[in-house]
C-alpha cells in the first residue's frame, strides 16, 4: 500500500472523533481556481493522484470505502495512480458518469452527518448538496477544515511578489474598471461587490504575478468595491514599493489575507453585497453578516470583452508565437529523419522557444505534444511513462500557448510526419472545413457562440464522425487562457458574442488507439457591417501560422474554402516573415504557399 | 368613446370598493391555452382588442390609466382597436419591450395592493409577480374573479361534444399512455399527476372535439391521474354514450368540472402531485392541499414523440393536404389573370378544399394569405379592412394547415406571380438554401434544435439579412398545430431532438411593406446511423407540395441543392400524382419538373 492510505487513515480517525460518515474533499480553493496552489492541492495529497500543474478531481471518504471523482482527460492517469492507495475512480463524465451529489445521498441515511470544508466549495454547489442532503434527513456540517488535522507538511499559501500590467497594454486605468464594475454592481441591484475570482481581481487591479497559480499570472487574494472604499485582502510579502505605490494611487487599502472572513462578518446591513454564487465560496458566505446579492458575473463579462489596444498588442503577441512556431516545427521537421525526437523532448524545445522572449513570462497551458494514438487523447499530457519516440509515419498535434505580458496566446496544429494515409488526410479536411466554416461565420448582434458551434461540426456529422468537446472557449488577456463567459460548445450558455471577446476555434476528431486531429486559431468578434436588418458581426484571426497542407485533400474543399486558405497563409507568411532569418523565411514560405 | 371606456369605469368602481390598486388581466383561461374559449376572453371584451379566433394580451387597469401588452404580431391591429377605449397599447416584444411585471413593480408602492384572478396566471408567472411585488412592500390579491363582477353577458364554457381519436390511428391504448405518464411522474418523485394543459389532456384520453378551441381538436377539462384512480374533471354535456363507454373502459371516473378545486383540497398528504407551475394556474395552487411536486413536462415529451403508426397517418394527411393545395395554387394561376383575386377570397377557397376532405375537421390555424407587402406581415390575417386585390406582380405567402384526424398539417409556400424581380429571386433562393440546409442535416444524439438553427440562417446572414422567428416548431399530431418541448429557433430549450418528433422547417424573409417570403415543410427526426461516434439521425420530410421553381436563382445553389430540389419534387409528384384528375396532374408535373 501507499502512504496515502496512512493518511486515508488518519482522516478516518478524525471522523470517527467527530461523529462524520461522509467527507467530501473538494479538488479547487477558496477561488474556485482551475489549477489551485499547492496549498490547497489537499485532494491531490490524499489520494496521490496528482501531476505537476495540478488535475481535477473530488474525493469522497467513508467508514469503509473512498473515491475519487475526474473527468475524462484523466481517467487513464487516475486509475493508474489511485492503485493501492484505498481510492476508487468515479467518472465525472462521459457514458458512465455518476453524479457525486446524487452519489452521497443514494449512501447516506437519515441522522447520518456529511461534513466539507465550506472554504473550498462554491455556494451554488453546496446548495445542491445541502437541499439533497435535507430531503433525507442528513445533517451537512460545512465548518470541517480536514487538512488542519492531517496534512502535517502542507506547503504554505503562495508569496510571489506582484507587478504592475502596464496601462499601456491595457489600454485602461484601474479608475476606469473600478467604475465600470460599480456600474454593473449598481445594476445587479448591489451597492458593494467581493471578487473571488483571481482572474477576475488580476483584471480588476492591472496587477499580476509568477508562480502562485501554473500557467496563469493571477495571484491569490480577495476584492472589496463599494463607493468608498476598495480593499484587497493579500499577504503583504507580495508587496513591492512599486505595487504599493500603484494601490495608493488607486486608492486601495491593503488587509491580510484572512481578514476577508472577520472583513464580511461586520460589514453593515444596508451593503447589499453582490456574490457570485459559482466564484464564491460557502464558507466565506457563512461569515456574510449584511445582504447577499447573487449575481456578480457581470465582471467576468466586462473582462471579457477586450479594448482596441489590448486586440492591438495581442497581435504583437501572436506574432512572437509565430516566430517561436516557426523555429520549432521547422527543428521537427529537420530533426524528424534522425529518429530521436520524443514527445517529451519536443514539449522542453518549444517551451524554451517561447520562453526565449522577453515578453513571454510562461506558457499558458501544459502543453499537449501527441504523436498518433496519443493525439487522440484530449488532454493528453506527456510524462516520463507515458513518453514515445516520435517516429514511422503519422501525425503530431501539438496544442500549446504562451503567456506574454502582451497576451495570452493557444494555437493548435496538426502536422504529417512520414506520409499520411487518404483516410488521415480525409479527417483532416473535413475538420478544417468546419473550421473554415467557423472563422467566415456572419451573424447578428445576440447571436450566441452556441448557435454558431454546428458550423465546425456540420461536415463530420454529415459522415457520421463527432467530437463532443467545445469548439471554442474564451480566452483572457494575460490572464487566464480559459476565461468565460462566451464559449462555442454543444452546451449553450445565455451569453451573446460581443466585438472585443476572443475565443478559440478547435473542432477535432479523434480516433483511439489510432490518431488525433485538432485545427485551432483564436478569433475575434467584430463588427461587420450594419444593415436594414441589424448589426451583423465576422471573426478576425488572430492566431498566425500554417496549417499543415500536405494534409488537404483538395477535392472536397469549395473554391471559396481554398481562397480563404490561400488568404490566410498569405496574410502569416506577411506578418512573420520580416521577423525571421533567410533560411526560416524559405521554410515559411514553402508551407504558406498557395495550394 | 366606444363602450370599452363603461367597461373600465366599471371595473374601477369594483377596484375602488375593494381597496384594489391595480388589475392584471389575464389573455389566457385556466389551461393557459394559446387561443382561449370564448368564456375566458373577458380581456378581449374590456379592452375591445380582439379577433374571431383569439389574440395574445395582457391589460393593467390603474386608477386613472389603462394598458394593453401585446406582442409584434399584433401591433398594428392592437394600436388600431385600442383606440378611444382608454386602454394604450403596451409592447411585450421587440426592441421597445416593456416588461410588464417589472412595469407594474415600478408604478406601485408599499401598502398598494394588486389583484389578479388567480385562475387565469400560470403559477410560474404569479410566483415571479409575487417576487417582485413583496420586494417592494406591495400587496398581492390573487383571488380577484373580476369578470365576475363587471361581464354581464359572459358566454357559456364551451360544451361541445367529445369523440374518440381512432386507436388504429394513434397506434397506442389508453392503458399503455396511462402507465407511460405513471413512469414519468414516479422519475419526477410524485406519485400523482394533475394535467391542466387541454393537447396533454387529449393525448392523453384519445379524444377529441371541435369548437372548444378555435383550430385545435382539444377539450376544456382536467385530469387526474394516480396508481388507483384516473378522474376526467369535465361538464357532463360533453359526453356521448360512445365517448362514456370509453371512459368507462379504461376505468375513468367523471366529475363536473368545477369539482377540480375542491378534489385537490382534499387529496390526502401522502399524495405527491406532480404539476407544471408553467401549465398549472396559481388559483388552483392555491386549493392544493397535498404536496406539489414542480415538474410534470414529461407529459409533453411523450406527446412529442410520434410512433410509427402515427407517422404512417400522417403521411397520409400530407397526401390529402397535398391534393388540396394543387387544387387551390391552381385555381390561383388560373384566375389571377382575371384580376378578380383577394386575401379574404383565396383564405376561403382554400379552407374549403381542405374541408372537402371527410378526415379535415378544421384548418390547424387561421391562414395567413398575404400579397406582398402584406407577406411581409409575419402572423398577417386578412380582414374585411386589410384585404387587398391580389393583382399585378408580386410574391403571394401562403402559410396554412389542416387537421385532419389522421393528423396535423403546416405548410408555407411562397409563388411569384406576374414576372418577379432579380432581388425577390435572389432572396427566395437564399431562403431555400437555408430550407434544405436544415432539412439535409446530420446530427448526433443528443442535438437540440437550437443547435441546428443557424443551418437555416447562415445564408442570409452572409449577405446581412435575417428573419427573427423560429425556424421550427413542434406539431401535434391532431392537436395544437403548435407543441412543445422541442424546437429550433434562436433561443434554445434544452430539449434533444429525438426520432418521432416532427417541426417545421420554415426559413423566411420579410420586407416591410415589400415583400415576404417563407418555405415550409413539415420534418420528422429519425435515425440515419450508427457510427462508431454513436447516432446519427436525420430529418424525414414530410410534407408533400412543390416549391415555386421560377423564384430559384439557380446560379448561386450548389449542384447539391439542387438534386436536393429535384429529388424532393419528384416524391412530390409520385405520391400526389395518383390521387389527381388529369389536368392537375399535368399542372403538378410542369411544377415538379427538374431544373
Amino acid at each position: 500500500m501507499k502512504k496515502n492510505a496512512q493518511y486515508l487513515a488518519s482522516l478516518r480517525q478524525v471522523m470517527k472523533e467527530k461523529g462524520i460518515d461522509v467527507v467530501i474533499v473538494s479538488g479547487t480553493d477558496p477561488h474556485q481556481s482551475e489549477l489551485p496552489p499547492r496549498h490547497w492541492r489537499g485532494r491531490e495529497w490524499l489520494t496521490g493522484f496528482e501531476s505537476g500543474n495540478g488535475t481535477n478531481g473530488t474525493a469522497v471518504v467513508l467508514a469503509d470505502e473512498a473515491y475519487c471523482w475526474t473527468d475524462s482527460r484523466y481517467f487513464i492517469q487516475a486509475e493508474d495512480q489511485l492503485k493501492d492507495t484505498g481510492f476508487k475512480m468515479m467518472k465525472e463524465d462521459g457514458p458512465e458518469a455518476v453524479d457525486l451529489i446524487d452519489w452521497v445521498t443514494e449512501h447516506t441515511s437519515a441522522g447520518q452527518t456529511v461534513a466539507i470544508d465550506g472554504m473550498t466549495f462554491s455556494i451554488s454547489w453546496a446548495q445542491r448538496l445541502q437541499q439533497e442532503l435535507d430531503d433525507n434527513g442528513v445533517k451537512l456540517n460545512d465548518n470541517f477544515p480536514l487538512f488542519d488535522y492531517i496534512w502535517n507538511e502542507r506547503p504554505e499559501r503562495p508569496v510571489n511578489r506582484l507587478f504592475i500590467h502596464d496601462e499601456k497594454i491595457v489600454g485602461e486605468t484601474v479608475d476606469s474598471k473600478m467604475s465600470r464594475i460599480l456600474d454593473a454592481v449598481k445594476s445587479e441591484m448591489g451597492n458593494a461587490i467581493l471578487l473571488s475570482a483571481l482572474d477576475d481581481i488580476a483584471w480588476a487591479t492591472n496587477l499580476r504575478t509568477a508562480g502562485d497559480i501554473a500557467f496563469s499570472p493571477i495571484f491569490v487574494a480577495y476584492l472589496y468595491i463599494d463607493n468608498n472604499k476598495r480593499v484587497l485582502f493579500i499577504d503583504n510579502k507580495k508587496l513591492t514599493p512599486e505595487v504599493e505605490a500603484h494601490l495608493k494611487k488607486y486608492n486601495f487599502e491593503t488587509r491580510p489575507y484572512e481578514d476577508v472572513l472577520q472583513f464580511v462578518e461586520t460589514l453593515p446591513k444596508e451593503t447589499r453585497l453582490l456574490i457570485d454564487p459559482d466564484k464564491t465560496s460557502r464558507g466565506l458566505y457563512d461569515h456574510i453578516s449584511c445582504t447577499p446579492v447573487f449575481g456578480g458575473s457581470q465582471v467576468a463579462k466586462l473582462k471579457s470583452i477586450k479594448n482596441a489596444s489590448m486586440i492591438s498588442n495581442l497581435k504583437t503577441a501572436m506574432k512572437k508565437d509565430g516566430v517561436a512556431l516557426t523555429r520549432f516545427f521547422m527543428m521537427v521537421e529537420n530533426e524528424y529523419p534522425k529518429g530521436t525526437l520524443t514527445e517529451l523532448g519536443l514539449g522542453k524545445t518549444l517551451r524554451a522557444l517561447r520562453l526565449a522572449d522577453p515578453s513571454c513570462v510562461d506558457e499558458s497551458f501544459s502543453p499537449i505534444l501527441g504523436w498518433n494514438g496519443h493525439g487522440a487523447i484530449v488532454h493528453y499530457e506527456a510524462t516520463e511513462e507515458s513518453d514515445i519516440p516520435v517516429t514511422g509515419n503519422g501525425l503530431l498535434l501539438v496544442d500549446s500557448g504562451g503567456q506574454y505580458t502582451y497576451g495570452t496566446t493557444d494555437i493548435t496544429r496538426t502536422i504529417a510526419l512520414g506520409t499520411p494515409t487518404a483516410e488521415q488526410k480525409h479527417d483532416f479536411t473535413l475538420v478544417m472545413k468546419g473550421h473554415i466554416a467557423l472563422a467566415r461565420a456572419i451573424f447578428p448582434q445576440g447571436t450566441r457562440g452556441g448557435q454558431l458551434d454546428v458550423l465546425a461540426r456540420q461536415y463530420l456529422w454529415n459522415e457520421g464522425k463527432a467530437y463532443y468537446h467545445g469548439t471554442g472557449h474564451g480566452v483572457g488577456f494575460f490572464i487566464n487562457c480559459h476565461e468565460g463567459p462566451q464559449s462555442i460548445r454543444l452546451n449553450d450558455v445565455n451569453v451573446a458574442l460581443q466585438p472585443g471577446m476572443i475565443t478559440s476555434n478547435e473542432p477535432g476528431l479523434y480516433l483511439e488507439g489510432e490518431y488525433g486531429i485538432r485545427c485551432e486559431n483564436l478569433i475575434a468578434t467584430e463588427l461587420w457591417k450594419t444593415t436594414g436588418f441589424g448589426d451583423f458581426y465576422h471573426f478576425e484571426v488572430l492566431t498566425l501560422f500554417p496549417f499543415d497542407t500536405t494534409l488537404i485533400e483538395k477535392e472536397i474543399m469549395t473554391e471559396s474554402e481554398i481562397e480563404w486558405l490561400n488568404n490566410y497563409h498569405d496574410k502569416v507568411y506577411k506578418e512573420l516573415s520580416p521577423l525571421l532569418q533567410p533560411d526560416e523565411q524559405k521554410w515559411l514560405a514553402e508551407k504558406c504557399k498557395v495550394i
